[in-house]
């Protein structure tokens, strides 16, 4: 079975090496070797949330006095995902309402749904969401007097899950402005949560800007990982968050686990320290450059021509899509003819939140090349190519 | 400033040269050290929950082919913490009834409000929950008809956190009993939740069985961890569900985490399979049983004779009783004293749940001895002693 379903990274490059020797360094004296066994405080290592404040600072070029990358914001996580939950935990009531991208991450629907909240897709063009739709979706919402229930706008920003696509700067500050608007209506704040989880697996394509550097950095919430760049075995997370939202998630986390372990904190604080995270990025970017351009010369070799896709210029993920009337989800014929020819795929209708106002999309596919290999790339590729041709005939 | 208030442990015991000897061993092959530093199952490494079941099955001396102790209902979490959360979020709704000992764990009184449940506290006699007012309790709460809002009894049954008390066996299996008794009544099952965070923590006194060695294990949630007796800063805990409620905490750990990282999990397995888990046991117990030791002889030596305090077998705490006329809580004289004489404790008062069917005592003291040096605990029980005095001439 070749999966490229799996959000997995790449196994071969995990730094193993540079763990062992990172582990043995904190281990070696007893001092250091005794705090990183010891608990920490539910907002996290400070020194962790320092170098982490910096690195975002300095990855959105902004002045080295900026208060809204003070590390006081800055709380640890197990994963960006358990951000994603407090910040549901903190903001949300059932029955309120998430605007989020069309196709997003599907875990957050989840998310989403175990909080009992309704989600509206706003659609995704090739330079993110379309802003003029996200526009029209809160004047209705206000009309209906449904503002009061809309908390915030998720959105996957860098090499998106499951689209690949990277949203603009511009965008992301056209969209703030947009909430702002609409806060007066809803008679709260709604806040853009930036989940930046795929920012450091860029390999192609110029740097772009978080929403934290956009206007106002009261309204946005950023959620980060050391996960998938490092050790996803080593999971840890962040996320920037404003003052008073703060306070709330560090209270939901201290019930939740009182911090993150902090053997795991020291380790990632001595890689970003030592620069070994650093080196690591850049061996990683051209590991998965290789296997996307892998993925998507198999695509042209293996797929008919009326199909598409997005060429990814970083993450995991390239997204297929297939002529409309193709129905490719969990329960079709397409789904299991793949399987029965040993590939596996996430169905993309799995990406849409349940949203009455629209019909769910079923004729694409996300696949990953995070952990495949390149022959199990090409394999895979060849054999769901087979199966797009029988269903194209 | 002594301490004598942090749950923390002993810190000039932590294991921190075999932590990096077992991280050397995991590390030193890239196929293990890839494995650790990979994506695990949400449930959590098939290894170290083998040996977890294992070892509670070989604690409770339960016969080899008992189900009851099956892998496949262990679930490895971030301490034992994130299991009663877990567990509160799948069970509960807003509204709902926990009965709990008075007095009890506090933290877990922050779990039960953030997720908007009523506490009745049953009081905790020297052998653990006085059952006789645990029917009292259940039969008032079913004259009144608000049984269909009870979902469990929360016990913290080895050592308690924070009267240091130990649960009979005879009392797990009665109070379970009469759980089963008010089930039809309240329409839905009502579980025993036994939280064994300190069961590994004894220096004294003979071993006692698990809630899941009685009667019936459909109605036993078990709460346990590695992360006190081994490695706080490599927090992992677990819990042993019913297959029903197994599923939904399994389902609720996605939505947090998708699983603790696989690392300390790795670690953990290794530790415990090495034999090096066992041995760090051992030393601990003989550290803690001094520490407590030279506790409970400050006490003696220190403290005026109308002072009680129960000498623990085990865990972290010794409960302390003044006289009732005393008030020892967050906002006294006492306290501000104690601070004052730079010595912090934890009120008894947080230890009990906002009950109004009774008056919350503020007479009561939680001194740890965990990470506090013996000297520390000498200094800081003679300069609370000298508080008690002057509050008790």
């Amino acid at each position: 079975m070749i999966s490229l379903a799996a959000g997995f990274t790449d196994s071969a490059s995990l730094p193993v090496a540079e763990a062992r020797e990172l582990l043995q360094e904190i281990l070696r004296s007893p001092k250091t070797g005794r705090s990183a066994l010891q608990y920490g405080t539910t907002a996290g290592d400070p020194l962790l949330r320092r170098l982490t404040a910096e690195r975002l600072h300095a990855a959105d070029g902004a002045s080295t006095s900026d208060g809204r990358y003070s590390p006081e914001r800055l709380l640890i996580t197990n994963g960006s995902q358990q951000l994603l939950y407090l910040v549901a935990e903190a903001l949300c009531d059932p029955g309120d309402i998430v605007l989020l991208e069309d196709p997003t991450y599907f875990v957050y629907l989840g998310i989403a749904q175990s909080h009992g909240l309704r989600g509206r897709g706003i659609p995704l063009r090739d330079d993110g969401l379309d802003v003029a739709q996200l526009e029209r979706t809160l004047e209705a919402l206000r009309r209906r007097g449904d503002l009061p229930r809309v908390k915030l706008l998720y959105v996957v920003t860098y090499h998106q899950n499951p689209t690949g696509i990277t949203t603009t700067f511009e965008k992301k500050v056209r969209a703030l402005e947009l909430l702002r608007r609409y806060e007066k209506a809803a008679g709260h704040p709604i806040y853009l949560l930036e989940d930046a989880a795929y920012r450091e697996l860029r390999f192609a394509g110029p740097p772009v800007r978080s929403a934290l550097a956009a206007g106002d950095p009261a309204r946005v919430i950023y959620a980060g990982t050391f996960s998938k760049p490092f050790a996803t075995g080593a999971r840890l997370g962040f996320g920037l968050l404003p003052p008073a939202l703060f306070a709330a998630a560090v209270r939901i986390k201290g019930n939740h686990d009182f911090g993150s372990a902090n053997l795991l904190q020291h380790l990632l604080a001595r890689a970003l320290a030592s620069g070994r995270y650093d080196e690591h990025l850049a061996l990683i970017a051209r590991r998965y450059a290789r296997k996307a351009a892998t993925m998507t010369a198999a695509l042209r070799a293996h797929f008919p021509a009326s199909v598409r896709w997005h060429a990814p210029a970083g993450g995991l993920y390239v997204w297929v899509q297939l002529p409309q009337r193709i129905n490719a989800g969990l329960k079709s014929k397409f789904f299991t003819e793949a399987l029965a020819n040993d590939v596996l795929y996430v169905p993309g209708e799995i990406c849409y939140a349940d949203d009455p106002s629209r019909r769910r999309p079923r004729n694409e596919l996300r696949l990953s090349y995070g952990d495949a290999s390149l022959a199990g790339i090409r394999a895979g590729i060849a054999a769901l190519g087979r199966v797009a041709r029988r269903h194209l005939l």
